[in-house]
């Protein structure tokens, strides 16, 4: 990429200094000009002004145009199109694009991109178009494209850059300056050099501001550190991106089986895996899958048939539950239309204990030096809040249907209810942690079984003997 | 700070390579160890294994420890304990070991820290503490973090570092290296340097492997870029955070409301502003406020308190449905033994679809271009699973009762709340969004107040109408 280029990536499409309105959508008046310039091929404008977009815009333009619009700015765009831009997009219209490219096309577009980008493309191609567009790109690309591409999906390996700089420990400051002045193979963007033996064996690395801040004559293993935070290939980019947390790092050699540097993780991708990571944990406490808001409404909906599935039969559980005490209702209709709030307010009660859980396991801040402290704090809020709502509902009870002793059951199971709720919220997912279990995926299911479980059994059994003895 | 104390936070305690165990807990030998030389006033051994950790390191074995621990640790460290770690522990820790420094102590400590370290302690202090702990400070450096302190909370002012290297645009490369190789003011770790006026205005920025990549005579302003991305210090961290994801920057100029540079944001900080945002999200959701690990049952068992309020009252709004129908319940027990699987399948699914649709407002990839289509979509997913396990749920009730009238109803019922889940649970949070409200908070309330009504109201009253006319 020539200078020219990279100082018109860097600035915004001129006369439009900004294309998002203040609560962060695509302007309205923008995607208008688009929609005509497309209607029109005016190819002209549309080098001008969408060509030039920071990829990140161009991928919400993408996103926000329609399908027919969308292939059609490729199609015009052509070679000025910037493929970096489908890695900023949802997976159906990365796939939707590329499907409209030839291979050809999309080997020529992938020599342009840094390695990691052009992996984040390759990853999803189905192995024969792959191959075949991989046959086209030089040696060497092709090699090191590959190489990433064998480590295992989600790794370390897959998300690198390839490409870096790395000098030998006895050459000088100076050497080193001169060296990135006059080479034109750098990567674009670095923070960092490495410093390597012959076999690119990784010794060390070195920070530009240290390489700026020491004189000429310096020797660079004078200045270097020795890299402790160096990333294995294949380990995985959660890991990975923790390591960048706890260290405030920029950037990490990522290195071989042998220790050998075989590219470098940036902060860029792993601010990428980070949100990736805290959005799977939302959505797996919610029991939705890998979902995109592109995917289709016949695809979502098969993708979260399973949960709903687990759901029904614990469901069935509670209700079984209730069908052991029909005679109990059937003489005091008030217990039927008590009976779901004893449940509900045990299962927000777990939901809250058991998120703070999952999350805190996540983030690592739950470990074997504090789980006995929590488990008993939680207990202890279950208590003190199931008997602050255990007076609430008791009283209102009470009132409702006019029977004292109804109040004191229902608080009684309350109480009970809340603490099932915090020791299930707690206990479940420090279990299927020690499982190897993933908790924010199952708990939910195991937490509101129990709350339903023990809020049905708690509420009509104590109903059940209270009123038979009275 | 010098040279050498820079290497040694860099390295890792001799002798104990790593202070983890595989799963990321701090090791118990070393917790055993560090213990041990508490307990026998070792300060030389705690000088020369613990100092020297990482910030966050030293931040996760203060959490390890026992609170009479933690206290004698930093005691016998005295001025070898590195504040900064304590930008890594819990609120409650860091107040804790706070209020056993005095404010000389702390003022002494808080001139090594970066400002923006600085900030984050002094901003949890009282008032008067605060003060009195500016006062015994540099006079720049009192004036540098009082006006980050005067920037409200969560904004860009309160996290940035005020320390930053600019230049003018008419020095040479040459002339900023050799500023940079003499002058011992600079930060510690940069990515980039500014250029501006000599009002302090923002001119521009230089990524430093640009600067390393040109010949000495060649004018900054020749190949500094214009900052499009200039942060205003008053804008809520939330938004800068955004900035840098989208753009894949490193570090940002933070500028005042004339356009005057005042500091820098840098992805650290970034990075742990978008974990906090995204663990904010997850919490809220399930209605946990901002309790931390290390607070006290009572505080965790108030601050939950309100959302389990709202949710009673919905529960009572619920329950009163089942009421209008008590007479069929009598007269069908099965209803009663029924009704909760209905409510329970809905409100799972309206949590799916709520949970998607939060997290997409949450990164701007909801807006109002896709909006009617996911509206579409979800409402088609609500359909399909509500004939799917209307179906499955209708022959179970069919069998199970012997009442294939029954049956048929449990999934007419079925149908119509799976649709109000899918409907609620994508319009409730665009809604509270379009209201500017914060969809995460409230969502889940509204979404399973609807399922359950409707879900209630649904099966007893088709039940009442078509047993009463069978």
């Amino acid at each position: 990429m020539t200078e020219t280029a990279k100082e018109a990536d860097r600035s915004p499409a001129p006369g439009l200094e900004d294309i998002y309105t203040e609560d962060g959508s695509v302007r309205q008046d923008f995607l208008a000009l688009v929609g005509a310039a497309i209607a029109d091929r005016d190819v002209l404008f549309l080098r001008q002004k969408v060509a030039k977009l920071h990829e990140s815009e161009l991928g919400d333009l993408l996103e926000a145009l329609l399908p027919e619009q969308r292939l059609a700015l490729v199609h015009l765009l052509g070679d000025d199109f910037d493929l970096t831009a489908l890695t900023e997009v949802d997976e159906a219209i990365r796939l939707e694009i590329v499907d409209q490219l030839s291979n050809a096309q999309i080997a020529a577009a992938i020599g342009d991109l840094d390695s990691d980008d052009a992996v984040y493309i390759l990853e999803d191609l189905d192995h024969e178009d792959r191959e075949d567009i991989l046959a086209q790109l030089p040696f060497t690309e092709r090699v090191r494209l590959r190489r990433a591409l064998d480590y295992p999906e989600s790794s370390a390996g897959r998300r690198m850059q390839s490409e870096f700089v790395a000098v030998p420990p006895f050459w000088t400051v100076g050497q080193t300056i001169d060296y990135m002045r006059e080479d034109d193979g750098l990567p674009e963007r670095f923070t960092q050099i490495f410093v390597i033996d012959p076999t690119f064996k990784l010794l060390g690395s070195v920070d530009l501001d240290r390489i700026l801040r020491a004189k000429r004559q310096v020797r660079i293993e004078d200045i270097m550190h020795e890299t402790t935070h160096s990333i294995a290939a294949d380990m995985d980019q959660e890991e990975a991106a923790q390591i960048f947390e706890q260290y405030d790092l920029l950037s990490a050699a990522v290195v071989d089986e042998n220790d050998r540097l075989v590219g470098v993780l940036t902060i860029d991708d792993v601010v990428d895996v980070i949100t990736e990571e805290a959005d799977e944990d939302i959505r797996r406490l919610a029991g939705v899958g890998d979902e995109e808001l592109s995917d289709s409404a016949v695809s979502t909906a098969r993708s979260r048939v399973p949960w709903l599935l687990v759901n029904l039969v614990t469901a069935f559980c509670s209700a079984s539950i209730i069908g052991l005490f029909d005679a109990s209702i059937e003489k005091m209709i008030a217990l039927a239309v008590l009976m779901p709030i004893v449940a509900s307010m045990g299962g927000n009660a777990g939901t809250q204990t058991m998120t703070v859980t999952v999350r805190a396991l996540a983030t690592k801040d739950l470990d074997i030096y504090n789980a006995a402290r929590i488990v008993r704090r939680e207990a202890g809020v279950g208590l003190m809040n199931g008997v602050v709502f255990a007076i609430l509902l008791g009283i209102v009870a009470a009132f409702w249907f006019g029977n004292p002793q109804l109040g004191g059951v229902i608080g009684a199971a309350m109480i009970i209810n809340m603490m099932a709720a915090a020791l299930g919220g707690i206990l479940v997912p420090l279990l299927l942690d020690k499982l190897k279990a993933d908790p924010a995926i199952a708990s939910s299911v195991f937490v509101t079984m129990i709350t339903d479980c023990v809020g049905f059994f708690a509420f009509l059994g104590l109903a059940t003997w209270w009123f038979s003895i009275h």
